[in-house]
């Protein structure tokens, strides 16, 4: 039986040869032979649970670089546990592999996906492989672990408090645009930057972890900046006012662009609150992790997310519907 | 917007409708409102963790009742949470609605999976909503709880063990050929107890939590028996001696059905050894649970299951292949 023999390779084989390599790291995997995993309690940590599903055609193409669809179903979980101040444990993968797509695609995902999981050090601990005759379809449920009592929520923002970003806002939006040709205007090196972002998600998981404690609320921004922080504004029952000029972002070359950057998704930076006003004392906290980090505004009274530009309220950038999965 | 627009309704919407009334009772859930689950360490207990998915047209079928859906789709990940000896504890649901498919089917669908939630004791605590193209898909991550070091697994089964089965081996394989219409000369209310059980599998919670420091190793029946103790007797290194009229069986009319009973799947029954040779021990220890449970064999040394009627090697019950997902 080849590698690549479409029809008669079997579920037990598959696992064998592409899944069980990522499992090897955590005994309670028991190598994926088992009916589930056993996972000792870890004592004084808090579980912290996550799923996305990634469709083929909807959130990634099958002619992607293997390393990019695997950079970015993992990532987009990754970028929760993130959010939440969590460090990455275990994650179970479930693959519907369309009926007519090779196995070696399955190979070559599930390689770049070792890489992956070795870089933010997390280990497959279990899931489900089946035929499907739609899209092929990847669902991801990464369980992280943060110190009891010490997660990061969206409730907790408060009338005063400083709001930050990591990163530069809007690379991954208008990276996509680069690549379906409709992005002009812009530095080679810019877009170039932005396709790699769209492609290569980069999970804020040690900046999340030095959050605790000193953000007052956080969430990662898949949806689009105004959106995302409208959850936190919509849970915390506030509003928030951002300085259009202090919002780091990969161009400013006409508004249309901006507009995108602000409410486009695929970001998966965090934006977070803090009641500490000295930005020095936020800095030396964050000191150490993998991104700068940016103020861009303060939580209001109200219920509305408001960009304003030397002063004035820009009324087009309101919080946006963002990126609906039932639509698309 | 009505109940049934399908192309406008969005996703936050649909979860606060469908989804969000399945996770109420469990706080560290956030009403699906944060970017993931945040829920307290169970001192003195192991996690034990499973995911499974289910597509439409292969797995079940969109005019199967909604309750049918739902029983199985919750149903064989807890068979596999039962199979190690765990309790229900929580679990993440993946929907991915084909785009053509009315909103209504994912209200049915979740207010039946309510009921079987509510049935077994397991709260939602996340999950991902998403349009495809393709056939409609469910993945379901269930967690469970073992007291720590007590959970069931395939590899502990020693020469001389005997080996059980809960229940009656056969009735989902059955019940499935008896809906396609392909199931004659057996009684109708037989007939009507496998497509019952086929539609709503019974996942043996009691029974698992009671063999706990009893069993040697458990597996639940999915595949079928033949098999699914062939990997108990892979995992374990040893062989499988079974008495064909010792296991019960929804009817023994003609040995194709018997045949197929044994390599069927779909049965969610378990299977499980023991070092107990004293069968009232063993009774005493199950007692109280929801279903009989048969002695059927005893492990031998070797690599096959073996099947004796009167003292004869049924040559054509060896372990079959059972069911390839890959090759469906």
């Amino acid at each position: 039986m080849s590698a690549t023999d479409r029809h008669t390779l079997d579920e037990f084989d598959v696992i064998k040869r592409c899944f069980r390599p990522l499992a090897e790291k955590e005994p309670g995997a028991f190598a994926l032979k088992d009916d589930a995993a056993v996972l000792p309690a870890q004592s004084g940590y808090d579980l912290v649970m996550t799923m996305d599903t990634a469709v083929a055609g909807v959130h990634f193409l099958l002619n992607d670089p293997p390393g990019s669809v695997a950079a970015k179903v993992l990532g987009v979980n990754l970028s929760d546990l993130a959010a939440m101040g969590a460090a990455p444990y275990v994650y179970t993968l479930s693959v519907a592999l369309n009926r007519d797509e090779e196995i070696s695609w399955l190979e070559s995902f599930a390689n770049a996906l070792k890489h992956e999981q070795e870089t933010h050090g997390i280990s497959l601990v279990g899931g489900d492989t089946v035929r499907t005759p739609g899209p092929t379809s990847l669902t991801i449920n990464a369980t992280g672990l943060v110190p009891s009592g010490e997660a990061l929520k969206r409730s907790g923002a408060n009338v005063g408090d400083s709001i930050y970003v990591s990163g530069v806002i809007g690379e991954g939006a208008l990276g996509l645009l680069a690549l379906q040709g409709e992005l002009s205007g812009i530095d080679e090196d810019v877009a170039s930057r932005c396709i790699d972002k769209y492609r290569f998600p980069k999970p804020r998981l040690s900046l999340g972890k030095r959050l605790r404690g000193i953000a007052t609320a956080a969430i990662d921004i898949s949806d689009g900046l105004l959106q995302d922080l409208g959850h936190i504004c919509e849970t915390s029952g506030v509003g928030a006012k951002l300085e259009l000029s202090q919002i780091p972002l990969p161009t400013r070359a006409n508004s249309t662009l901006v507009h995108r950057a602000l409410n486009g998704g695929d970001d998966y930076e965090l934006v977070f609150t803090t009641s500490e006003s000295d930005d020095r004392v936020v800095q030396q906290a964050i000191k150490g992790c993998d991104v700068e980090c940016q103020r861009i505004g303060t939580i209001v009274e109200g219920a509305a997310v408001m960009v304003y530009d030397n002063g004035d309220a820009l009324k087009d950038m309101t919080v946006s519907a963002g990126y609906n999965h039932f639509s698309s």
